[in-house]
C-alpha cells in the first residue's frame, strides 16, 4: 500500500498523495505561438521555422488523432524525438481523461475542433511588445469564463501547454515581475542556451526600459511587454477554476512558474494549485526548478512523475532522460493525474510501456533505422 | 413526492420522470447560419436580415454575460418579446449546470470562448447547395470528437441550437429523408409560415430534381442538398456521446427532429436519447410535433415543461403561450434538466418567477413603455 504512488515524487511534503481523491479530472492544454520562437537556438520544437510554428497545431492534432493533418508524419525531431504529447496523449487514454484544446493564438488553426480565446500570436520580444494589453485581458477574461463553467463538472482541472520558446517569454515575465529566474528555467534541449534567453531578454528589457520587477504591480503590462497569450489564458482558466471552488494543477515546468507569479501578483489563493511535472524537470541541473518555484510560492504543492525513462528500449524516449524534451503539453501532470485516477493500478513504468507502444506504433515506423 | 416533477409532460409514458438520475449535465448550445433566412417571413428571430443574422451570436453572449456585445441591448423583438435564451441562462444558472457555446458556422463570431467546429455558414437552399459535402462530413466528425469527451465528464449532454429560419431546413431534410413533415414543422410566429416554407422547400427540391425520401439512405447527401451546419454537429455529438456509453437529450422542436431522423438513417441507437422541450411546442394547434416525432421514431422519449408563461405578468413572456417563439437556445430541455437535476426543489412556476426578474432586469428596462 505504501508503494501504490510509487512514481510521484512529492517534492516538499506539503501534499498528501494518498489523500488526494480525483474522480472526474479534465486536461486543457493550451496552444500559442510567440514570434519569438523566430530567434535561432531557442527551441529544439520542431527541426526549422516553419516546423517550430507548426508544433502546438501538431501537438494538438495529435493528442486527437495519434497523428498529424498539418504535417506529414508526427511531431518529432528529426533523429526521432517525440514531442511529449506521445506520454500525454498515452495517460489520457489510460485513464480515460477528457481533453479539450484552447487556441490562445495559434499560427496555424489545428484540423480539430477546439475552443477559440481569439487571440493574436504573440510577437517576437526581442523587436516588439509581446502583445497588446488587450488580448493579454481577453486571454484572462476568456479564461475565467471556461474555468468557472469546467468546474461545474469537473472535480480538477489539469492545465497544459505547447508553445514553443515558451520558456524565453517566461524568463522576461519573470524578470519583470520581480522573480530572479536567471539561469534557473528548463529547456527543451540538453544543453540549455541560458545565455541565449538572458541576451534576449536583457536586450528586450532594455529596450523598453524595464527593470527587475518592474511590474510587480502591473501583471497585465508585465504579459504584454514580455510575455505570451499562453500566460493569461491558463492563469485566467486556472483564476475562474478557483473562485468557484475547483482544483487546479498546473502541469509543466519553467512556463507554469510564469502562470504561478502571474496569479500571485494578481494576489489569488493558490492553496488549490498545485504544479504536476516530470522527474527530468526536477533533474535538471542546468536549471533550477525547485528554487524557482519555491521563490514563487513557498506553499505550492509539487509532483513529478518518474517515468523510468531511462530504462526505455526506445532511442528516442530513453532521450527524455538525458536532458532533451523533458516535459511539454501537460506530459507530467496527465501522467500523475492519470496514476491518482486509476487509483494505482498504473504506474510510471506501466506507463512507459503503454508509451512506448504508442511510439512503436506512431512514430517508430518513420526512424526505424535510427532508433 | 406524486407531484415533485409536475411540471414536467411525460408526452409517450415511455420514460418514468422519478426514474431519471442527473447528476452532472451539461448543455451545449450549437450557433449557425444559414442564407435562407435572407428568405423574408420565414423568421422572427430579429428584426431585420441584420439582426437576423446577429441573431445565434446574441443568443450566445446572452447565455454569457446576461447581455450582448454584438448588438446594443438584448435579443428581443421590436415590442420586447425575448429570445428563449432568456430561459435557457436562468435555468442554467439555477441549477449550475455548464455549458459550452459551439460556432457551427455562425456568421458573425460572438465575443465570448467559443468552440470551433469551423464550417462555412450554410447556403440559401432556395438557390444553392446548402453546404459542400466536406462540411457536413466535418460538423459529424468533430461533434463526434466533442461528444466522446464530454461523455467522459458528463452523465447527460443537452443539445440546443440557435440558427434562424433553421425549420426550414429542417423541413427539407426531412422530406428529402422520406418523413413526412409537410405542416407539422413549428415556427417562432403564432401565424406559421407553411405556405412559404413549403414553396421554398418545393422549388429547392424541384431544382435539383430531388424527390420526397430521395436521401433516405443518403443522409449526409441529404444535408448537403437541403440541411444547414447545425444538423451534422449537433448529430456528431450525439452519436460521439451515444458510441461512448452516455446519455442525450434533444432540446428543441422541429430542428431536433431533423437531428434525429439524420440519426436514424445512419442506423444509431436511439435507446439513450430523449427529446426536450416547452409545452408551447406540444400545444401548438399549427404543427404537429407528436405526430412528427413518432414518424421519425416510435420509441423515442419526449419530455415538454409547462413553465406557466401563461400566467406570467410580463407580457414579452406571456406571449410564449400565445404561440411566439415558443422554443430554442435549448429553452424546454434545460428547464427540464434543471428541475431534474434540482430534485424537483424547482418547478415550473419557481423558474418563471425567475425568469421574470431576469427579464424586469436585462430586458424590461428597454421596452418599460410597452410590456
Amino acid at each position: 500500500m505504501e508503494r501504490l504512488f510509487e512514481d510521484i515524487i512529492v517534492v516538499n511534503n506539503l501534499i498528501d498523495v494518498k489523500e488526494i481523491k480525483i474522480i472526474n479530472p479534465i486536461f486543457i492544454c493550451v496552444i500559442s505561438h510567440t514570434e519569438t520562437s523566430r530567434i535561432p537556438g531557442l527551441t529544439i520544437a520542431g527541426a526549422n521555422l516553419d516546423l517550430i510554428q507548426q508544433t502546438p497545431t501538431a501537438d494538438a492534432e495529435f493528442l486527437y488523432y495519434g497523428k498529424c493533418k498539418c504535417i506529414n508524419g508526427v511531431p518529432a525531431t528529426p533523429d526521432g524525438k517525440p514531442t511529449p504529447a506521445i506520454i500525454t496523449r498515452t495517460a489520457l487514454n489510460i485513464a480515460s481523461i477528457p481533453f479539450l484544446v484552447v487556441d490562445a493564438g495559434v499560427k496555424i488553426k489545428p484540423s480539430i475542433p477546439f475552443y477559440s480565446f481569439d487571440l493574436h500570436c504573440g510577437n517576437n520580444i526581442l523587436n516588439n511588445l509581446a502583445m497588446i494589453l488587450e488580448d493579454v485581458k481577453k486571454g484572462y477574461q476568456y479564461g475565467r469564463i471556461l474555468g468557472e463553467q469546467l468546474t461545474k463538472s469537473n472535480d480538477l482541472v489539469i492545465l497544459g501547454e505547447s508553445i514553443p520558446s515558451g520558456t524565453t517569454t517566461a524568463l522576461g515575465v519573470l524578470l519583470s515581475l520581480g522573480i530572479d529566474a536567471i539561469n534557473k528555467t528548463s529547456s527543451s534541449m540538453p544543453c540549455n542556451p541560458h545565455e541565449l534567453k538572458n541576451q534576449v531578454i536583457r536586450s528586450s528589457m532594455q529596450r523598453h526600459n524595464i527593470k527587475f520587477g518592474e511590474f510587480k504591480n502591473k501583471p497585465f503590462t508585465a504579459i504584454s511587454y514580455m510575455g505570451d497569450p499562453m500566460i493569461p489564458s491558463v492563469a485566467g482558466i486556472a483564476s475562474g477554476v478557483l473562485d468557484n471552488g475547483g482544483r487546479v494543477m498546473l502541469a509543466g515546468g519553467t512556463q507554469m512558474c510564469a502562470v504561478l507569479a502571474f496569479l500571485k501578483c494578481l494576489k489569488i489563493n493558490t492553496k488549490n494549485i498545485s504544479i504536476g511535472t516530470t522527474k527530468y524537470i526536477l533533474d535538471d541541473s542546468q536549471a533550477g526548478f525547485e528554487e524557482l518555484v519555491y521563490s514563487i510560492d513557498k506553499e505550492i504543492g509539487v509532483l513529478a512523475v518518474d517515468l523510468h525513462m531511462k530504462e526505455s528500449s526506445k532511442r528516442g524516449l530513453k532521450a527524455f532522460s538525458e536532458g532533451f524534451v523533458k516535459e511539454g503539453v501537460g506530459a507530467g501532470g496527465v501522467s500523475i493525474a492519470s496514476i491518482l485516477k486509476m487509483k494505482g493500478k498504473i504506474n510510471g513504468s506501466k506507463l512507459l510501456k503503454r508509451i512506448e507502444e504508442e511510439y512503436q506504433l506512431k512514430i517508430g515506423q518513420f526512424f526505424s533505422g535510427r532508433m
